[in-house]
């Protein structure tokens, strides 16, 4: 295991699907942020489970519990530990298919791995349960950009095949609290909600991307030449179970196009360096560009499905089917959407932190 | 800037395109491993502009020097250094430009983070002239590979929107290096180059997918939840100037597939767990599975272009134009080969030291 | 704050004195090592106030509570976190007196590293208190030791300037409890109790010297050249508050021998290479020779005194007197044994990982 | 083998003691920075062995050389490689007692570990020679702290059991320079010499004790509980071979004073709040007070001596005498005190860097 992440703003993160608790230390946060357990609470929202046929049934009302590092609503300096307990842990669901590896899921690499001595309760420590962890580590990192000016913002482009309009930042920051799926294009997240409800029906589940925007980012952020922006983001974004592909700006795209089409000229507006487009994604040689960090993550379907499923009894080394039980969502791109945010604000805070737009005292 | 990469498996990167060497040191390599220069030429050869169209015409005749670190061919133990010289360097041909910006370089975001003082020659620290020494490093990590029995390959899979067909590893293995694109379709590779020399002829640049493969593998190389082994490589990948995507097996494929196609059903085979598809991509839950590692890589066209481009005099900070002149590849992705291979040899090395797979002293 | 250590045996520290708990997040233990709570709370109560004159009368009645990595005792591979939760808390003994800043404390250099927003109370995250998260990942650290063979044990060899009689390590492993100072020499011990309740009588307090050592390490632990298994041992032990001074084996006496003298003759036992003296102290070239380890460390005296002090009012920049109430040790070294061997634990545990002596799986 | 130290300014050294160089990287240098080989040059001359008994007679004529990172006698924030080259090497004479462990040497510990693979060469990886290396960076760090104030001494406190008088920070600037032995103190300089000439004519060596001071250092530098000013700095003295032990301040002589004597008591002298004494050393609590911080290490007798010694013949097993050829410093301590500069800048800039006293761009 290997569970920190950041070099001056460090995130640690501990804890178990159905263990006590999910939790996260940061080391490294600047004195003196004003942060109350609302503003951790309301990013923790966010990833909760929408009324929606998209998410688990699994009640996970979740409160932010400020352990360490904050008093009377200010950052001290000190490790911040933020922890979510568990409640409405239900790991006999898990009981009986122990050894029957779930396709799709760890529990094959992490039975090799760990010698079977991990934790296979709902999927133990590779569950997407951490990411509560992360999200509210990400509420901390986005006050302090919040501070600089920088704005986060992610949003569902994709689910099922079915691809939300383009549009700009500001139309997008609008639409995106109108519906469950965080899809800016209303007409198009009627489509996909009504794609996610027949997968549902059939036992089966939908993947889908989604795009992170940062917004005010001064130039200079990433640490080249192998500790990039974009290298860094992408280790991040990574450690979301189920991100399988990351591109910034053009991204795949830009393997198409001619070097004519994919530069992208430079211009002055407002006495200010600008480009007049943004295939680039606001990230050149590793280093933040100051137009828009544009990234793209490939989420993978949700592996828990009940149609059954062709594997392994690892135990006895043996073939068998799996027809998953346990409460699941049908498509977690929805709720990875505030993971996503997270992890761009913890990169972010901490390039801003290495490159001095951050103070060590606030 | 922040120049290293791994942990146990450690590579610090120095040195400038036209400065006086381009330079590696690798610390954390085991003693007692066998290699040689010619071992390490054979891997920086493969780097060399190919007598094709779609190559600089720079006369990189480099030459892998061993400044430390090895005895008798044989690994000590002790940090090893490793340059390549720089000699054919034009340094004038930047001066007249040196405060044009670039479109689709890292001029703009250098200089405002470095203040001005970065060293402008030819990209200067941002140049892909350093992955020459990427490539030196992946070399002695290669050689530790192949000891406990991993073979990494890359190939193209497209450039300029053309597509080669899909082959099993062996088939590829055979034919890669059949023509100067390392693409082992032979027919897509025709046509590739018929569009590189348009391309070319039209002053323009071309982009493409780079696609690599490690097979035999152990299961249980990467350190979840952050050190993840896809998560590894793809920030390893994004060190490689002009990559803008990195995705695993099924990659962005999969937001578009449900989970009964998406999961790799398991079975086992001469009594060893295996899946029955990859579209994991030879990992899950941040950990190889033992299946072929597959990532794709996207490559933007190259950005240095004779035709005329918009910008901006960043001295005066005046709008103006530029037309590049120069020698420049019109498409890096077959020269980009090789990197892929060495950023892949560095991060599974050090996760197979890190699991234990990879003694102290071989 | 930069709050963790190690590499592959990591530890994050968190809490403050009086917040609402001091906690450790051990990453990277292998999975499957067999560990209870009573492990654990048997080397916390090592620090634990004796029922002496020497110690504080804050009744530190700590229970380690298991938060994760751990099921039914064994550990799973996943973070390990502990924690100790805060109670019989007095904060409002340090309200007077909050800028009041306390010589020979950290009051002074927090206030301005973290624009006095810091945790003032009971020292905050200064606060020796802190030091229970790091017995506990010790606890742990130890655990996997012995299971290598690898046998810790620190002693009180100096209190108030009384020094102990030096003892071969039986004779000290068999003393070492027989008094709560935990000096082997029991004719020492009754005069260092003198000393202390003297000391405590007027208001005052001592320091003293404990010495660390580790039998059965194998030979070459250590990375040299800059992470030395000296090098960081050092560096762990200057983690205790209070640490002000670190030799190993011959320490600052080698100073003043000659090259004849301080050398370690190698000779041959039972087929093994020995050195027939150990001023080197068990380390030489920063890497373990497989003679025992041994380790100094001096320790400050209490700086929370009665006896009245000058100092200043950070607030009005004021020039004042202060005279410390609360509850405070008169010395702290009998307490700071445990915490000794904890910090070798770590980083011994640590070495032995990164050198394959100890496996991933257990 | 780790051969990096540092966060934001990190060097990795590397090269050997009969090899063909020696060398290091600076990685996170801030742009801008005025420097000239002759900077760098002042510093390693520092290093040379002085025309007087107590050095080596091998002719260490060493020049730096620029490799990387610095155009135009100034930074450009790209990783700095300097060098120096291996001239007048006789690794012949290194031969015959190739598998005759020195004692005091690492030739033992580095033939276990790495397997008899390990460069012997005139201790190769582990010989003092590689010092080279760290004096030059830690020249670039030296200019770094002289822009922000920071003014780094260290001289010779004992040698061979002679002590110098204590003087104060002007005194010894004053006379450090004026005998080769750098011992502020005249009249003890003659008698150590004194005392060297007397161990040479034996064959036979002597150790002794530096102090290292560094005036000027604003408050806040150290990032405890683990990244310690204290503590990190021990870490890197260790990195010098033959220092044994370290101390701050009053160090372990603090463990013989009450607490009523050891405590700092605060003052206001000129609106800036101080300490009346200095037995902190300049540094509480892991963070530095603004007071100078002074350091002490015990240097060790040289181990070479050609005394004859009774040793191991590591290839045969088998118990042998020792007469050591080759040429040896009867005394080092002179020569390491500019590498207690050194190290003690290259620590002191990271930290400054961190806690953004020197900023990206200088």
């Amino acid at each position: 295991m290997s569970s920190s992440l950041g070099k001056l703003f460090k995130v640690t993160s501990f804890g178990e699907s159905h263990g006590r608790l999910i939790g996260i230390v940061i080391d490294g946060c600047p004195a003196g942020l004003e942060i109350s357990q609302s503003d951790i609470q309301k990013e923790l929202d966010k990833r909760k489970p929408a009324q929606t046929a998209a998410s688990t049934s699994r009640k996970e009302d979740d409160k932010a519990d400020i352990l360490s590092g904050i008093m009377d609503d200010r950052t001290t300096g000190a490790p911040i530990c933020l922890a979510v307990w568990n409640n409405d842990v239900k790991s006999a669901d898990y009981e009986d298919t122990r050894h029957t590896l779930r396709p799709g899921h760890a529990d094959f690499t992490s039975y090799i791995k760990y010698g079977g001595f991990g934790d296979y309760r709902g999927g133990g420590r590779f569950s997407g349960r951490i990411t509560a962890g992360f999200v509210m580590a990400g509420a901390v990192a986005r006050k302090l950009l919040e501070n600089i000016g920088v704005d986060i913002l992610a949003h569902t482009t994709e689910i099922g095949g079915i691809s939300a309009q383009s549009m700009d930042f500001n139309e997008i920051k609008q639409n995106v609290d109108g519906n469950p799926l965080r899809c800016a294009d209303t007409e198009a997240a009627v489509k996909m909600t009504a794609a996610i409800e027949a997968a549902g029906r059939q036992g089966d589940s939908l993947g889908g991307i989604i795009e992170g925007i940062a917004l005010g980012l001064p130039v200079g952020l990433g640490e080249p030449v192998f500790d990039r922006i974009d290298g860094e983001l992408a280790k991040a974004l990574f450690a979301i179970p189920a991100v399988k592909g990351v591109e910034f700006g053009a991204g795949f795209n830009s393997a198409r196009m001619k070097g004519s089409e994919n530069n992208d000229p430079f211009g002055i507006e407002n006495g200010k360096v600008i480009t007049r487009s943004n295939n680039a994604g606001g990230v050149i040689g590793g280093i933040s560009n100051g137009m828009p960090l544009v990234v793209r993550v490939a989420v993978k379907p949700t592996p828990s499905i009940t149609v059954p499923q062709q594997t392994v009894d690892i135990k006895n080394t043996q073939e068998t089917q799996l027809k998953i039980a346990g409460r699941h969502d049908v498509c977690i791109v929805p709720r990875a959407i505030a993971v996503v945010e997270a992890m761009m604000s913890l990169i972010l805070c901490d390039f801003a932190l290495q490159a001095g737009f951050i103070a060590e005292t606030v």
